[in-house]
């Protein structure tokens, strides 16, 4: 208990006594913030300092439980005054946010995420509008598309079995409705719209550092560097010690590097174990003694590859953190903010792949590798791989991408949010009398103040890497929202209304469920600023790859200009795809299947014989090589890919020069400024010489 | 005569008076350099003062011809003493330069020019050595070379005539010598060498920024600000007036923007003009009434279409010149630094396009737009295109790159070097005598001095371009090097050459020919580095795209692994590109030509009637429709342009991540510099406050 009085004591006298030293080393513009400030300062001393019997530091005393913790104190009057008033409440959710308040009261590294965060969600706004008008474009139009007519009344088209065991002949209309959904983002529509995307990420980065000078010019910490106020504060804390020196070394980056690529390449075979989980899961399940599970292997096998799916993302996060930690610490990096970027560099990396890289494999992957009919790839030489949807494999991304920024988003807030309320309410209701009585114990002159000081040790505790938790889990969700849009052109929109929640969620928990976080000073959001413009180049790249390769776009254009019968010359009025079903499906000889005896049931609906089935590729139906059409497709789709990278990123280009990182007003001011700043030297220089 | 006498003066005067106002403002550093900063303060000086009365600055008193010239003087001794030493003279040619008395002499803008010239000679020489092995390689092969020899033995095999007029069929056997020239070109190295060089180009750029680091914090100007500095010098010439603030509109930049899309199209639009005069030219030439013109039509075509491409860069690039002044000025910049980075970009765009629009139309559209026999594509619908070289299309490359990296590299610098020579040389001789009169009609007390003068009158003038023009050649330059290295893997060393002696030359045009610049400061090469950067990224995109392209490459390896028979099974210790020459020719039915029966002499060299020729295609010989290799080997194309662009971009990205900017012992030092500044400033503090 005495330990704990001290600790408070420790944290008061520090704030109240060393507000001199601060005052001539900060510039004359840091007076206004000064509670931040100060306990910016506090906190860096106390972290530094050492005892000098044992040479330990407050990080060592933790440890050996001499202290429990250390953190700043809540103002109440603060809490409940200005912030409460718009911003952490749910009834607020469309008010702006009080940044100017944040800053003085959780210092500016928090007010810029939140400043960041409601621009995002300002600008996601702008995107998902047209998000919403391609959606119901395609709703309106599914009706009378000519593709989902064909497929609906194609009942007579025997398609081949999905999978090897107890998987039948089916009838492309039972795609009927799927056909539809497909139509909904597979029109020219959706091309337009990730050129769209990509402008708009180039836009928003570029609005953003406008929005960002500008905020940060009002707090006048434009030229602030923060280097050198890491500086300042050794010099305050003892200015005989010698700041640590850069550091680097071949060697280590070298060991870095490999050990970054290694840790990818363990993520992405992961992903394929899951892959190949599922597909042995199905086949044992099918082959198993139950009649249950084998009704039912399919389903299952999916079912339990989502829930190790889920389960490998939470485990791989916490790996992620560690490597990416020990990795940092390899490289030695000099001071807390280096520290900090090559962790988010790589920490980012890490989870990118983590969660992207079974979204890629359903994206790129998943039933292009299959083989053909007759001539299956087979894991281990046994195990035929899983097939797209029946009705396409841009229907699997739709539906991936539907679950992530649905279920996936609500489910990691409610956690996010619930964890700490939960641990807050345990606090409450099972630590409080017991260190109520500790300080019972002892004489309690400043009643109110220590009961504060209770409270605020209740609350859940902070890290240095709260704020950045947050910020991964917006990038993750901002590449979601970017990269696969074409697929899934609701992404801005679900985004925007999560984003509404997160800033309150954010806000609450800062306010009410959290100790107080050191406060930060910083001009920008640092590395995620050249995280936010890779997402943009791997955006163009992404949708360019899910048109080009996921969806049917291309070919429909191949046919529509090579063999529809728009470009025969007697043919009019008729929809320039009619025929396309037809000509985007193989035929395969059913005698060809190396265990034709064993098949399932070979009666179509009519009661006729199966000697024929479709399949989806471009193969001819004698030795099953590929045809020309084949060829002349993927060359489209790769002409396709090329063309809409360089174009895009070269409007990309275009858009970056066109607007300013820096509005006018601002770069004048600054102009101003630096010339009175040398016209005052140049007055103070004429005095000196006069005398 | 008299206002001759009165700029020397007007010259002489402010060097002497104005040292006490420069100390002040400039830094302590500044003294040791006195004679340089004076020279530029003295220059803003005389620029920017007005005339009470009249309010006409210098540069509209010279237009009134009240002044003839302002420049500084050279400084003999100087010149003399390290300069001539080991720099601008011949013999010099592989010494380290003088950076160090460059600077002190010329300013740091001149020195940081040749600080990079210098380094990149220096690592010209590392691409040049593998350029040299590859090329050596591909001589010592190319006698092993299973297409070289099937292509010299088919003295068979008919070719389709190359043009419309009096072109005979021709035997493949014709181009046996130029087949070997492209197995020295086509094989597997020149891939690694393409990677290699797209590496290369990033890591010149890294270190570059690394010398520059040391280069410049040795001159302690890591911290100089361009834009304090324009601001001091103002304050020092008027301190009442306000200084222009910047300006930005919309509406300007669309405007500035489209004008340059309509600049780049003109520039575009001559090249394809040239081209259809070739075509026209030749076919007027073949149909003309003299036997003279008739018999040389193709020749006296490509001759005057060289000439008139070489005159059209001359004029264009005046052209270029203005246009992009006018756009600048458009541009409202707001400091002479800014105009010159607006003005940098301008002018490299489009002197890229039109030095690279028609390397970029023998690369990539040459021979490939043509159409096939007997369905030619026509211009006008009557003049058939130029086809490639009989032997590939690599070849007419390859000639291009050779004759510019070798004639007119030579041609442009013996211009630039002759050109202020003769003209230097012809004052002397006809200006000496009568500037000598003048002077000596006035009574000259001082002779030496006056003397001085006169020398430095009669070398040439220099402008603010001057350094500029260097550069921008040296780009061009670089840009060739780089973007075609893969059709030309000898440009590396021919740069390297050329440079050797491109330093010198500079150095004795400054040091002898010219008058001397105004000493500028700079603390790197401004805007050059990003258009070294966007060129390296344009290198990975060309070489992708002449090795995906213009090479044989692609078809050499889908024939390997597709058709040869090294995959049949049979077949052991044969070529496996045996019988490629004939897989990449298609067959063409003499009938089918419309003009058959007028067609020249139908024989071959065995007295054969021919009845069926062949072309560079992938057609079938019914109805001359692509074949399935066609669009195979078309998609094997892309799909290596995709991969090589990214790969090597990847590669880009990693090496630009592992060679830090700054070198480790820089970083420190100035670390260094910053704690001490801070802990002056702290003991300044405690002092005051003790006191």
């Amino acid at each position: 208990p005495s330990i704990m009085f001290r600790k408070y004591q420790w944290l008061l006298k520090n704030i109240d006594t060393d507000s001199e030293v601060i005052s001539g080393v900060q510039e004359e513009d840091y007076w206004e913030l000064i509670s931040t400030t100060r306990i910016r300062i506090v906190s860096f001393i106390l972290q530094n300092i050492k005892i000098q019997r044992t040479k330990e530091n407050l990080h060592d005393l933790i440890k050996k439980k001499v202290f429990e913790t250390a953190f700043p104190l809540h103002e109440r009057e603060n809490l409940g005054a200005f912030l409460k008033m718009n911003w952490a409440r749910w009834r607020d959710i469309l008010y702006t946010q009080p940044i100017e308040q944040i800053r003085t009261y959780f210092g500016e590294k928090v007010a810029l995420y939140f400043a960041w965060l409601g621009w995002y969600t300002c600008i996601l706004f702008v995107a998902a509008v047209p998000g919403i008008i391609l959606a119901i474009y395609g709703l309106i139009s599914f009706n009378s598309s000519q593709i989902s007519k064909e497929i609906c009344a194609a009942n007579t088209t025997m398609m081949c079995p999905l999978c090897d065991q107890k998987c039948p002949f089916w009838p492309l209309s039972e795609t009927c409705t799927y056909a539809q959904v497909t139509h909904l983002l597979d029109n020219e529509g959706t091309v337009l719209f990730a050129i769209f995307m990509a402008v708009w990420a180039t836009v928003f980065l570029e609005l953003w550092k406008r929005k960002r000078a500008e905020v940060v010019s009002n707090w006048k910490l434009y030229l602030w560097d923060e280097e050198e106020e890491e500086l300042a504060m050794e010099l305050i804390n003892s200015p005989e010690t010698a700041s640590p020196l850069h550091q680097h070394s071949y060697i280590r980056s070298t060991v870095v590097l490999i050990l970054v690529g290694l840790m990818i390449c363990v993520i992405i075979g992961i992903a394929h174990a899951l892959v190949i989980y599922r597909v042995v899961v199905t086949v044992i399940f099918t082959q198993s003694g139950s009649e249950f599970f084998r009704e039912r292997a399919s389903t299952m096998a999916v079912m339990t590859g989502a829930v190790l799916h889920y389960l490998t993302i939470i485990i791989m996060s916490k790996v992620n953190r560690h490597v990416a930690l020990y990795l940092c610490d390899m490289e030695k990096p000099r001071t807390f903010t280096e520290r900090e970027k090559n962790f988010t560099v790589k920490l980012f990396t890490f989870q990118f792949f983590t969660h992207f890289s079974s979204v890629i494999y359903v994206a790129f992957f998943l039933g292009r590798i299959n083989g053909r009919p007759g001539d299956y790839v087979r894991v281990g030489g046994k195990w035929r791989l899983e097939e797209c949807h029946p009705s396409g494999c841009l229907v699997d991304l739709f539906i991936q991408m539907a679950v992530i920024m649905t279920l996936k988003q609500t489910l990691s807030n409610f956690v996010e949010f619930m964890l700490p309320w939960i641990r807050y309410k345990y606090k409450l209701l099972f630590r409080n009398p017991k260190s109520n009585n500790r300080v019972h114990m002892e004489e309690s002159a400043r009643d109110p103040c220590k009961e504060e000081w209770l409270w605020n040790y209740n609350l859940n505790e902070v890290n240095v890497f709260s704020l950045f938790d947050e910020f991964l889990e917006m990038m993750i969700q901002y590449s979601f929202t970017t990269i696969f849009v074409a697929a899934f052109p609701l992404a801005p929109l679900l985004a925007f209304i999560n984003n509404l929640i997160e800033i309150r969620l954010d806000a609450i928990k800062m306010v009410r469920l959290q100790r107080r976080m050191v406060p930060r000073t910083a001009n920008d959001i640092g590395t995620w600023l050249l995280i936010l413009e890779a997402i943009g180049i791997l955006a163009v790249i992404g949708n360019g790859m899910v048109i080009a390769i996921t969806s049917d776009f291309i070919p429909m254009q191949v046919y529509k200009y090579t063999s529809s019968p728009c470009i025969q010359k007697n043919y009019t009025g008729i929809d320039c795809l009619t025929g396309y079903v037809n000509y985007s499906l193989s035929v395969f000889n059913v005698q060809d299947f190396a265990n034709h005896e064993n098949l399932p049931e070979r009666k179509d609906p009519m009661g006729n014989v199966i000697t024929h089935c479709r399949y989806r590729d471009y193969r001819n139906n004698e030795d099953y090589s590929h045809t020309v059409e084949f060829w002349h497709i993927l060359a489209a789709r790769l002409s396709f890919l090329i063309l809409f990278e360089h174009v895009a990123l070269c409007i990309k280009l275009i858009a970056a020069w066109f607007v300013p990182d820096v509005p006018r007003g601002i770069k004048n001011l600054h102009l101003q400024e630096k010339r009175e700043r040398l016209l005052k030297r140049l007055r103070r220089m004429d005095d000196s010489t006069e005398v």
